[in-house]
């Protein structure tokens, strides 16, 4: 684990985006558009990578396409970053099959969300984090998502999750800052233990109120805004954050809102690369990309956000 | 297609258990309890086997081991009965894969629940469904378990997917009887489409008012009081219904209400085959075998249902 | 209690419509059609009327209203059947109320959901009951319905509560009949204590496996129908049940299924009451009445039933 | 409506607490605790006084007791702060005669949760909006409350809202901070519209990134407190946010967090009272106050947090 986690501070602070997955059809990957996308974001100065999340698409992909992922993005990252790797599956052995292979292509970090069939008691949960954590060769985050897991790390449940070894910390996708805040109290002789965020709208008061970083997706488009609005944060400029705020605002209310789909956020954004020359815009079922019409609109979204050039 | 799908009637009819998965650890199969498991199900007069269900764990289990199983149960069952075999998977390609396994090996139709990240509209479902069955080698159920995966497939969807080639039946989990009867007002000019009831507490009412079959849980127990329970309420004989039923309802309300845990009927079901002899009951992760107090009481709720003797 | 209660078989068996509440205005009733409904249920040979239900938009009511619905409904009724009165509410305190003002009506029986605000514990609950029986006067009826309350009434729980003097039987509106058979077992050694379904949808179900009888909403619109099959499932006729059955199902799939509202039911059931010349179609906020598109397809499908002659 | 409004500024402002309701049993205020509540409260320096909301366990309280409130409550403030009166019911025409008592009692605004038994969809609920406002003869302000009504206040649909002679503001007890920021986003022109949040664990951030004030129900205990993390977040001085936002967040982790009730909130500030002396800590039905035993940890917690001097 040393060498790989060399590489990886403790704790982990700034922007890891979280990687859109660029296909060419459900089981092909477009290298091509993994390439760019890695060089579009890494120089906006982010401080980590996380593939194959939610906003990868990872429970969409299968695992060979995963596992050439995994193994294109670390040799085109090159350390310069650290990359994490998500191994949420409903399967214990898949885990740890995916980790071991993020190790072996030179990933930092691992990433877990509950298995998501069995909705297990908090208990079971921990247990499960105990059984599962000395068999991963790389450090662990956590990743609480009970929209789409249905089950939540409850905070003592994570107090207690921080004492096993290889668990750093953790990433919150539920929206909810009571629990975010929660954590922060818990842990708060724990400063080694990450705190990350997930939704971007959550980016700024995160960090003014001693979060340690975001896993903002719209960093996929516009990554410099968000490292500075991390930077803006930390050195509690509140003009800067609030004028970056707003542009944050602003993608989340274009971009992520064309049609009124659970799936908008994911469907705009990876349409908005494809409107960029980043990356193709196939997204593996049971989605599909946006038709024409709203691509237009999209088109329209970014030029307006000043992220294109008007035509 | 044709060779193994001559097996499978249209509709199917009867009792076909939803197999447990006999396991020594978290990735070995108990390769002699499946044999064990299988011989003492089809001897009891069952008209079908439905392996890597919800009650097999399916999810839980690494893709090697769901390959072995296959398989075994193929090898073993010598189709005296028709296999089913469960593709559910967040991921299409994998779903694909285990159908092609299970082509290969010899079942006789595939089984698939939507994929339960994501949670897809019912129009995207119905395009899931549409690029997915031309893809599979085998005859197609539908599984609605909304508890597990969040979604329906909904009536007026159901009734579009019976026109999809390889669609044969609907195995409904839901628990809402009022969801089964819409579906056969809906489908009741295909009486080809297969209507299957998941649970075993509604076999009874399931059958007597016109449905195909039960895939009921309990029937890895006890398989000849289920089939005993499907005959008596084809041939509408209400007193033996009654009685029949009358057990059917003691296995719930004794073998799966051990402890107040969701799990309780996947636990209650797995010790019960092991105080049986029949094979183990190790279960994976993020589950775990009842302890020894548990045992005790199913052992002896086994005993006064006289499914073993007192000692 | 005793003379009002005389009234009351134990257990109360047989079709109990849930009556609709005819409004001119969002607190007017409609006192001509409360009549006119009243005569046209009463002669379908019902076993009972139970007013200010779901059906009945009770909690949309003023008490004012809700009053006054009490004692022209008694007053009508005149003891031809047993009258039920809704009690539901979020306050103990007003749901002793209008079970007093049930009492000096003449009424027979209450009936009350868990208080839906605030979401209680079983234990709770089981206590709220207890505080609250001795302070009816009239027996009472317990009425789970989760989708508006949020809350179930556990089964364990109604076996305590039905030790509570005054609680004499259950209508469930679950939706779920492995939940009623639980009931039914837990409660099998208590002939004298109600169980009642609901859905009428599952009402040939419920009656053919032991259940006492049906709170059926269609038989505000033909009250024979439900009775009807009540009686051929009590005489164990199937031929009868599965005819009489089809028509019902036939109901649920128009009547109440124009429009995609979770409310559709309520309309549907209105506006048709309206067609037929019974009652006013207004309905309480949150809602409102079918429109003329709406109103053309409801009388349309009552042409289609034969409840209606064609035009 | 000029009179009573004037002391309403626009927007509304600062810390306006949801004051607990003391009850000395089921049906009886405790009137002295409510006058000495008042004085604390308004000793705090707070800019408002809620009563009747969720914290006021309004939903649970008889009408003739929510009256004699609004009216000591109204004689006691004599106007040195807004009074806001809850008007929530699922009965529109109930919510209507709640409003025109606290117009006559002498109250400033009313507010209203969507009803809460039906689920209506967001177009009703705007109508109900527009039928509602011009009945109310007092300023109205939204309440968001998803948890205990099922029903959102979606975010455009405040937007139009907002549009509606009358409606002067919102307060979020979603606790979803991104929702909160939509909300802001759409009203960016509508300066006058008050946002306020209900979770005081998220004051300091609501405050910081332009939110209007907080209904904080920790300020019954320790107005001062959260008038002071109100302040100096208006004035951003983050030191001082910091170290008052700590404390809050230690009443939340301490007295909002014994036992493990989905009520631990009402139970422990109903104690924490009680214990203070403020007032009786009965709680009505379905909620019954601390035992001894519980008692005995939030009088510990409230020593610890340097509310009550140590025995």
């Amino acid at each position: 684990m040393e060498l790989n986690s060399n590489l990886l501070p403790r704790p982990l602070r700034g922007i890891i985006p979280p990687m859109v997955t660029p296909l060419m059809d459900r089981d092909t990957l477009d290298a091509a558009g993994v390439e760019r996308l890695i060089e579009h974001i890494l120089a906006g100065g982010v401080d980590g990578l996380f593939i194959l999340g939610t906003t990868g698409e990872a429970p969409s992909l299968s695992y060979r396409l995963r596992y050439e992922l995994i193994e294109r993005v670390c040799a085109r990252v090159k350390r310069r970053v650290p990359v994490l790797v998500g191994i949420t599956d409903t399967s214990f052995v898949e885990s740890v099959n995916i980790a071991c292979k993020a190790k072996d292509a030179g990933a930092q970090a691992v990433v877990l969300a509950p298995p998501y069939y069995f909705p297990a008691g908090q208990a079971e949960l921990l247990e499960y984090l105990k059984h599962l954590a000395p068999e991963l060769p790389l450090p662990l985050f956590l990743y609480n998502m009970p929209y789409y897991t249905k089950l939540v790390f409850e905070p003592e449940m994570v107090q207690a999750a921080a004492e096993i070894a290889g668990v750093v910390g953790l990433k919150d996708s539920s929206g909810k800052m009571v629990y975010f805040h929660q954590l922060q109290s818990l842990l708060k002789d724990r400063p080694d233990f990450s705190l990350l965020i997930g939704q971007e709208e959550l980016l700024a008061e995160t960090i003014l109120l001693g979060g340690h970083g975001g896993v903002s997706g719209g960093a996929n488009l516009a990554p410099r805004l968000y490292v500075d609005l991390y930077n803006a944060a930390c050195s509690k400029d509140l003009s800067a954050v609030e004028s970056l705020r707003r542009k944050v605002m602003q993608i989340s209310t274009s971009i992520y809102s064309v049609g009124k789909y659970e799936s908008s956020y994911l469907k705009g954004l990876k349409c908005a690369l494809s409107c960029m020359g980043i990356c193709n815009d196939f997204m593996a079922e049971p989605f599909h990309r946006f038709r024409q019409a709203e691509r237009k609109v999209i088109r329209r979204h970014l030029e307006e956000l000043g992220i294109m050039e008007k035509r």
